[in-house]
Formats: C-alpha cells, sequence, structure tokens
C-alpha cells in the first residue's frame, strides 16, 4: 500500500486525483486531504477515501468540517499552520495542487519527507525555483511534474539520458486567439479570452493560455525540472492538445507523449510511477481524430514566452516578479480594467524596474512577490486614472 | 571501443549502417564486413572502415575482392559456409542485413555470440521467429529491432512495463493505393506500385507497401519482439510517415517515436543503445510540416494484414508459408504474370493448402519455405495458362 496526501483536494486537480484513488482504494491509504474552502467536498472526499486526517486551510470552516465528519474516526484540522503540519506528515506520494504563491510553503514542508512529489503547482518552480530543488535535493525527494506538457517530456524521457538530449519541445494550443491579428487582440473581450480550444480550467490559467503566459512559466518551469537551458526548450504550437510534450534526441529521434486532454492521465502516471496504473480515461482515438496540426508560435502576437526566457535567463527573483506581476495583470483584465495586450506590457515594466535581486530563501522570494503585485498595481492605477 | 560487424554491409541497410560508422570511428572497430556480390562498394566499405575482415557471399568474386584489397591489411574470404563463420566471430554488435531466408543462418551463427543483434532482417522473426527466439535465448543474446516501426516501439517502451501495456500501433504510409477503389486496384501497373509515398526502398518491399503484406509481416514481427499477441498489435494508416510507432499505456499515455523517413535513425539507435550518438540526419520540422493524417487501414482492399494475423494466429509453418508465397507472388506481379490483386490471393490458397505444420527447427523452416515456393509457382502456373 503507498501512502498518499493530496494538498488542494478540492480543486480540479484535486478532485482528479480523488476519483483516480477512488477506483484503486485497494493500492493506496490515503493519509492527508487538504482543502481550501470548500469544506462539503472536502467532508465527501475523506469518507468516500478512508482518509486518516482532513485539513481545511480555511479556519472559518473548522466547525462545520467538524460536523460532517463527526464519528467517522476522521481526524479534522483547520488554518494555515495546520495545512503545513499536515503536509509535514510522512507519506510515499503527495500530490502537490495547491495553486499560487499559498502552496509553496505547505509544499516545502512535503518535500522535508523525502517522498515522491507530484507537483501541480506552477509558482514552486517559477518562483521559488532554487529554494525547492534545494530543499528536494536535501531531502533526497522525488519531483514528478503533473502539467500535461512536462509530464509528457518526463515520459519521453524514460531512459534519462540528459546528455543526449538536443532539446525538448513543449506544445501549446495557442489558445482562443492563436489565428487572431494583434489589431483584433488589442479589443478581445474577457468571455473571449475564457473559452478555451481544448482544456477546460480555472479562469487565471485560461487567460494564461491565451496570452501564452501560460507557456512561458512552463519554459520556466522545465528549464528546473529537467536542468535544460532556456534555448532548449523550445515550444510548438498544436491546436488539438493531443500530442503533449516530445524530447528531440541528438540521433535524430523525437520520442513524444500523447493522450486525450484529461488531467487524470498525468495525474495517474505520477501515482503509480515507475509503474503504470489502469484508468477508465477515454482513451485517445486517432484515426477519428484524423488529423494533427503543428505551427511555430508567433513571437510578436505573444510576447509574454519571450518576456518568460529572459527572466528565467536573468534568474534570481525575476521570475517569481513576473508571475507576480502576470496574476495581478491577467486579475485587472478580468474586472475589465485594461486590455489583453496591456497584460504582457505591465509585466515587462514591473520586471524591468525590479531587475534580476536574489531570490535564495522563501523570504526573499515572496518579498519579491510582494513587491512585484504593488508595483503592478501602482500601473494599473495610473493606466486607469 | 564497440567492436561491430555489418551482415549486408552493401544493401540499402547495410551502406545507412557504414555511414553511420564513418562518422564514429572513434567509437567502433569494424570486425566483419560481409556483402553479396557487389564487390566495389565492399571494398571501398572495408578500406574506408579499415574494417579487420571482409567476406563476400558470391564465391566467384573472390580473386576481384583479394585484388582491391591486397595490402591492405584486411583479410578476405568468399563464400556461404565464409559467411557463416565470419558472423561467429565474437563482436559486441552485429548488424543483421541480410535479407530473405539467406540471412536466417548467419544470423543464426551470430546469435550464438552472445552479442547484441540489430535485426533488419524480417524473415528472421516471421518464418524462423521460433527458432530465432530460443537461439537468443540460449545464448543471452539482445535483440534491438531496425525495422523504423518496431524500432520506435522499443523507444517508446523504454521502461519496459509490458504488462502495463493496453496494446501497440505501427504505423502505415498506406503505400501508393491508399486511397484508390478495389476496382482500380485490379488493373494498376507494376510502375505505378513501385512509387512509395515516402521511403525509397526495394521493389520487394515497395511493392509489399502496396499491397500492405509489410504491415503484415511486421505484425508478425512485433509479436515476436515484444511478446505480444496478435490483437495487441494496432495498424494505423498514417501517410506522412513521421510518427513510426507507438506504445499505448493502461493509463491512457501513447508514447510514440517520430523521425524523418531516414533508416539511419533506427540503425542509430540501435548502434549505440542503451546510449544515444549524434547523426547528421536532417532534423524533421513538424511545424514546416504543418499536418500530420491518420486513418484506420481498409482491411478489405488491403486482405494481407488480415492473412498475416491469420498465420499469426496458426502459428508453426503458417507465417514462413505466407512469406515465402508472398515471394513469389511479387516476383510475379513485378513481371507482369499476375495482377495487383491476386497477390494476396494466391498466398491464401497456398496458406490454406499447406495448413499447421511444425517449424521448430531450421530445416523444419526451410522445408516449408521450399514447399510454400512450389506451391505458389504451381498455381501461378495453372493462372498464367
Amino acid at each position: 500500500m503507498k501512502t498518499v496526501t493530496v494538498l488542494g483536494s478540492t480543486g480540479s486537480i484535486g478532485c482528479s486525483t480523488v476519483n483516480l484513488l477512488e477506483q484503486a482504494l485497494d493500492q493506496f491509504q490515503v493519509k492527508v486531504l487538504v482543502g481550501g474552502s470548500n469544506v462539503e467536498k472536502l467532508a465527501e472526499q475523506a469518507i468516500s477515501l478512508r482518509a486518516e486526517h482532513a485539513v481545511i486551510a480555511d479556519e472559518s470552516q473548522y466547525d462545520k468540517l467538524k460536523t460532517l465528519l463527526s464519528g467517522m474516526g476522521i481526524k479534522v484540522s483547520a488554518g494555515r499552520s495546520a495545512v503545513i503540519e499536515a503536509a509535514h506528515i510522512k507519506v510515499d506520494w503527495t500530490m502537490a495542487a495547491i495553486t499560487g504563491a499559498a502552496g509553496l510553503e505547505p509544499i516545502l514542508s512535503a518535500v522535508k519527507n523525502g517522498g515522491t512529489i507530484a507537483l501541480a503547482n506552477k509558482e514552486a518552480l517559477v518562483c521559488a525555483g532554487d529554494v525547492m530543488l534545494k530543499a528536494l535535493k536535501k531531502a533526497n525527494a522525488l519531483l514528478l511534474p503533473v502539467d500535461s506538457e512536462h509530464n509528457a517530456v518526463f515520459q519521453a524521457m524514460a531512459d534519462k539520458q540528459i546528455d543526449q538530449i538536443k532539446h525538448i519541445t513543449l506544445t501549446a494550443s495557442g489558445g482562443p486567439f492563436r489565428q487572431m491579428s494583434l489589431k483584433e487582440m488589442k479589443t478581445v473581450t474577457v468571455t473571449a479570452a475564457l473559452k478555451h480550444p481544448t482544456w477546460t480550467m480555472g479562469a487565471k490559467i485560461t487567460i494564461d493560455s491565451a496570452t501564452m503566459f501560460n507557456k512561458g512559466l512552463e519554459i520556466i518551469e522545465a528549464s528546473r525540472i529537467f536542468s535544460l537551458p532556456e534555448d532548449k526548450i523550445k515550444v510548438l504550437v498544436h491546436p488539438q492538445s493531443v500530442v503533449h510534450g516530445m524530447v528531440h534526441y541528438t540521433d535524430g529521434s523525437f520520442v513524444a507523449q500523447l493522450g486525450s486532454a484529461d488531467m487524470r492521465i498525468p495525474i495517474a502516471h505520477t501515482l503509480a510511477w515507475p509503474k503504470r496504473m489502469a484508468t477508465n480515461v477515454s482513451e485517445l482515438d486517432l484515426a477519428q481524430l484524423a488529423l494533427l496540426n503543428f505551427e511555430a508560435p508567433d513571437e510578436e502576437r505573444f510576447p509574454a514566452m519571450c518576456l518568460a526566457r529572459e527572466a528565467l535567463r536573468q534568474g534570481g527573483c525575476v521570475p517569481a516578479v513576473l508571475s507576480a506581476a502576470n496574476e495581478i495583470a491577467v486579475d485587472a483584465f478580468l474586472k475589465g480594467r485594461i486590455g489583453f495586450l496591456e497584460i504582457a506590457g505591465v509585466v515587462e515594466k514591473v520586471m524591468g524596474q525590479i531587475g534580476t535581486q536574489p531570490a535564495e530563501t522563501l523570504e526573499e522570494v515572496l518579498f519579491w512577490d510582494k513587491r512585484a503585485r504593488e508595483l503592478t498595481q501602482e500601473h494599473l492605477g495610473v493606466e486607469v486614472t
């Protein structure tokens, strides 16, 4: 029996993870489930998975959780420090799916156990890359990427011949504005930007997909996970989102991973690794799909990728600044305060303003994260007056 | 330094192998080159690769080879038994690229050394599958497939999780008649059948590609190489021949190998395995290619695949009979003696006539091979009178 913890069990990735665990309770023993504020969902999951411990981050929900789970023999706790403490309970496998900067401390707490970390939080490696990699190494913990692109590259790298890799490719759907002119992109609505062609995801990540900031952040992540320099990480637009990632070897071979756009596939891969587990995911039918398209990304219309490459080259706090500034800018776009193309513009300004600063501790990372948010707000304030 | 032997060095696969070795003479020491009858080419290769020993199968060319290599310090021999003897010289890696039934004995001789066998000869596994697998096991030799489809599957199976594989897919270009009606196929010319859309190969294999007998033989090969039953080996038509093969795991992931249609890619993979070697093969550009098509194969227009599956299910001598009958039938088509669609018809008749007979020794295999050829000739004799 593999012991598991799910950090962020009530979110999209968390629910997919719970779904897989429900189908394989004979192989997994669920130690801890951590939810954000959806207390009903968390209680339901804890019962269904016979979890030992359920933690709700939102302290105000403690009593409700206690009531919902009373008499079930499930330990209940609440609040930020309870989350960090529960993440530290030793398990074989942890799903790290708490999103945003809020996930950093709990994930670091889980890393210290030295087990396997299935990483679905982008910020951990983008903003706190150095901190995270150092902690993983120190604890001798194993990182398995959950993001479909990175998981694909990991699978395609099964023989771990890093020195024999020419480069890797992360595919990108290209988002809803793939074929739109720059002029038209200037005036796109929030509703249009929220219509992702292939994946169903939250609002922030859907906008990141439309701006291709998402792909930029993934370039940074890939660099950390696979120890590859920025110029060995290529992006290829592939609207069907069926080929998720590829490894290009020096001999001319590409190895790729393909699959339906269902996050249970990469999650199951990390859950069963180094073996595989059966899932009831509907199998991709290439004959029915009939065709796959590929095109080079347009860096003029989607400058986010260039900004991310620049942040990666500069290092230090710059990736954290890029990520934080983007978060605020996307929020402003969603609220109708700025236009679609202004998102990248604001991020670039903030990056330039802060420059390269060290970010070797979590405190430094969080400091620059906060500073970037403030500066972005200032810019937006100026722009809306 | 890896020691290597190339059996069939003057053929298409042999020349590609020599080309790769020429670029990496610091890593490989060439022990033996075996050619069929092209003595000039063999001598040139032996000099260029500083081979220790050159063998020409055609005994009448012995003197010429001796003259061409005089004073070079290269050992020279000729004739069938010299080939078998030279194949037995212990090396780390042997390219088994002598085509047809003629390759069986030399390849078995090489297998007995217990090194790595890069297998490019189809008949070895199709006709003498049991014999070959037993010999490989006994000698503790390693088989690496060179055929682009099988090599692709091997690469996609890097983590060797056979029990976690749902099925594998061999792709097929579909040949020149992919979109032709059955009625039109009845009267196709030899010239039209020899125009393969993506690969440049010999006449026999090009016709096999047009009838899809090639894919049928590959299903049999894949079953032997990967220990998979017939129903776990699927075929997908993919006209661009860029995705060569795929492994479908139980969790919903497909892992695929892609590359240009250049045999140096799979050869280099087997040559450097378990590492990789750099090649100067032109890299596939998916953005430039822009699209990849996939479609289910049409078993009505291409019955060869069904015949091969039937032969695999029946076992014993039936795959050898299928292969031999097809060879004679293709020759008759190339000579204008039968129509394109009659190829599969004749093969089916001969298969039915012989039925399932044991083929556990090389002698038995060769007996049924000969018998199938005779019966096919008889049928053709009847049909042309």
